[in-house]
């Protein structure tokens, strides 16, 4: 498809949000947000797309509490501490972001550049892509219940996205977490019916929810069926019935309206494996001269990568970004001549 | 030779100090210093020899008060605090140090390991050598005046080693920084005469210095010649007269006993170059993988290396640096298996 066909059918579509920008880049964990800086030294552009609420990859989404002892020049860091300051180093080159939104395809233009589509109709128009996608982009864990995804959007969903939806209805929700323990507390107000099921007898979430769980129990407000594995789903077509078994194997079946399995986020590669690169073992293969994927003017950088010696290493990223920002330069800005400066020397000249 | 000969060879002749160790690390900057690091993780413990009096490399030498901007996660850090902060993030693999001394050759012995030799007899005995060199070691910058070197310890010297040598001399410096003026002051209490050259009419170095010095040349205590040039330099074997050029190349002769250029320290790659490894354009070159050098057990970090794509950058020696440690560890660690595992999740645990 030519360029201004696939605009015009996007456009008659649906309502798009189109961006213009120098670099698309996937993925707003540690390495895509410096990727900006690097960038930006050259000058040239982002915009970042993550299908995350917020940015920081998994240091945000898995462990922003934790200190990262191998950042050089920090003994120790919390990995929200480190997303916080990556924010503020890159803010002179103001990047622009969509959060909360999967990229689902790239697509060549006549002229060399790419639209990047987003699952939520975002189109962005960019000369260079960036894919620093991580470990791919987190999806719900799933359990492995015959059956289930049949009931998926028919009384199935992994998250809350409207508490509304729930109001005067029965709902069972499974997991041990924040997630898990957050929302049955909150939903204990909206549902009728509220079940928390959990296959441990204690929590992994703050203790402070966990004690609310436990009195929100006690006073009968909601069922805490503790030591129970989900089992089964049935229904005839809508979800009506889950089944939960015991230690003992024993089944019980709970009427419902509503199934929330919480049991966390997972990355998964997802639509970026269906881009035609190289991938091998879940990430893509780069050349090490530029982190060039082999496909023009489509870079991989981060835990997305791999190549002979790679370690899935925060630091590693920093330093493929650095040498895609030079690599990825010729497309941006071809007519200029590329001239390597220290920071120290030039600064922090900013658009 | 083999070992047993080098060691007996070296211990007759001289007072050597030897130092064993898992790793030698030729060059103590940034690059060098966050090698300790990512060995330490892997449990090596690590040697740093350096021709410098002091740690940091460039950033202690060159610039140690300027902000650099491009290190990840520090939107500024002024080069002596990340140098003062990655010798804090190493400190827990207590390395050791040998400061001010440069290495001057690489003997490898029977077994496979090496000796790393100083220029002051040290001998470092090491499973692993890693050059983070950087642009070499800091030599002296030396005017251009024909048969120069000629003198060079008979009259000529480029630094000052014991000032009492100078008791009731007649001297000559020359330079405009601030070793310059600051010997100029301390030797005008010393010295017979003291005359301080400089090319031009305004110092570099710090103006309170070079205000003491106007001082001192207006009270007739030395002689200031601005606006001037070396040009000459005369003796029988021993260094006698020095010339001196004015703007319209006019010619003075200067009875002296001693000439002393100050004109800086500049890297220059040295002994390295004699090593049998691979250089282009007075870099090491290196395979990617693990900045390996090609001899076995030797490799090349940061600065000192090159390869497709190579910045010289301070953030991609530290992934060098990381991915190096991983291919070091068979040789120290030869029935080991190599497990790698995040900080965060570890911790750091020391020896
Ligand atoms: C528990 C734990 C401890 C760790 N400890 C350390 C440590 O001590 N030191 C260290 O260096 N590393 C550590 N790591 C690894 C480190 O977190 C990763 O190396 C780092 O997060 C990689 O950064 P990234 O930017 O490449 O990818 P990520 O942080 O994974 O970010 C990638 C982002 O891309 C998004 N994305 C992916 N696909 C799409 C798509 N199609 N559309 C939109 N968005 C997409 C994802 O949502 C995600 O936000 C640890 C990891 C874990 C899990
Ligand atoms: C003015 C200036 C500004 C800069 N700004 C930036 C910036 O903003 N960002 C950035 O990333 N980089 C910057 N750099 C570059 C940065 O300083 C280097 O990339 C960095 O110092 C390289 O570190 P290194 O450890 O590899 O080598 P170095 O810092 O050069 O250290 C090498 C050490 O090895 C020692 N050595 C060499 N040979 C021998 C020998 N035979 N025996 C004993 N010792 C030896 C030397 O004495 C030296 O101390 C700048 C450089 C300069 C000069």
């Amino acid at each position: 498809m030519e360029a201004q066909e696939i605009y015009a059918d996007r456009r008659g579509s649906v309502t798009d949000h189109r961006i213009k920008t120098d670099i698309c880049i996937i993925g707003a964990g540690p390495v895509g947000l410096f990727a900006v800086f690097e960038a930006g030294l050259l000058k040239m552009r982002c915009h970042l797309i993550d299908a995350l609420p917020q940015v920081g990859g998994q240091l945000s989404e898995i462990y922003p509490h934790k200190p990262i002892y191998d950042i050089p020049g920090y003994p120790a860091i919390n990995a929200q501490e480190l997303v916080n300051n990556l924010v503020e180093q890159i803010s002179p080159f103001q990047p622009s972001f969509t959060l909360g939104e999967r990229v689902e395809a790239v697509e060549r233009q006549a002229d060399g550049s790419y639209y990047v589509v987003g699952s939520e109709n975002t189109i962005i128009h960019a000369q260079v892509i960036v894919i620093a996608g991580g470990l791919g982009s987190f999806e719900p864990r799933k359990p492995e219940i015959p059956g289930l995804s049949d009931f998926e959007g028919r009384g199935v969903s992994y998250m809350v996205k409207n508490p509304e939806h729930y109001r005067d209805k029965r709902i069972v929700i499974a997991g041990g977490g924040d997630s898990a323990l957050d929302w049955t507390v909150f939903l204990s107000d909206i549902a009728r019916e509220v079940t928390l099921i959990h296959r441990s007898d204690s929590f992994r979430g703050a203790p402070d929810s966990a004690e609310k769980v436990f009195a929100l129990a006690a006073s009968g407000k909601i069922q805490l069926l503790l030591q129970r594995n989900l089992s089964s789903v049935r229904g005839n077509g809508i979800l009506n019935q889950v089944g939960v078994t015991d230690k003992h194997k024993q089944e019980q079946l709970i009427e419902t309206d509503a199934l929330i399995p919480l049991f966390g986020l997972s990355p998964k590669l997802g639509p970026i494996a269906d881009w035609g690169l190289n991938i091998d073992k879940s990430a893509i293969t780069v050349d090490t001269t530029d982190y060039s994927t082999g496909i023009e003017r489509i870079y991989a950088i981060g835990d997305i990568n791999t190549y002979p010696g790679k370690l899935k290493l925060i630091l590693c990223g920093f330093h493929e970004a650095a040498l895609m920002a030079q690599s990825a330069f010729k497309y941006v800005h071809p007519a200029e001549k590329l001239s390597f400066k220290y920071t120290t020397v030039n600064g922090v000249n900013t658009f």
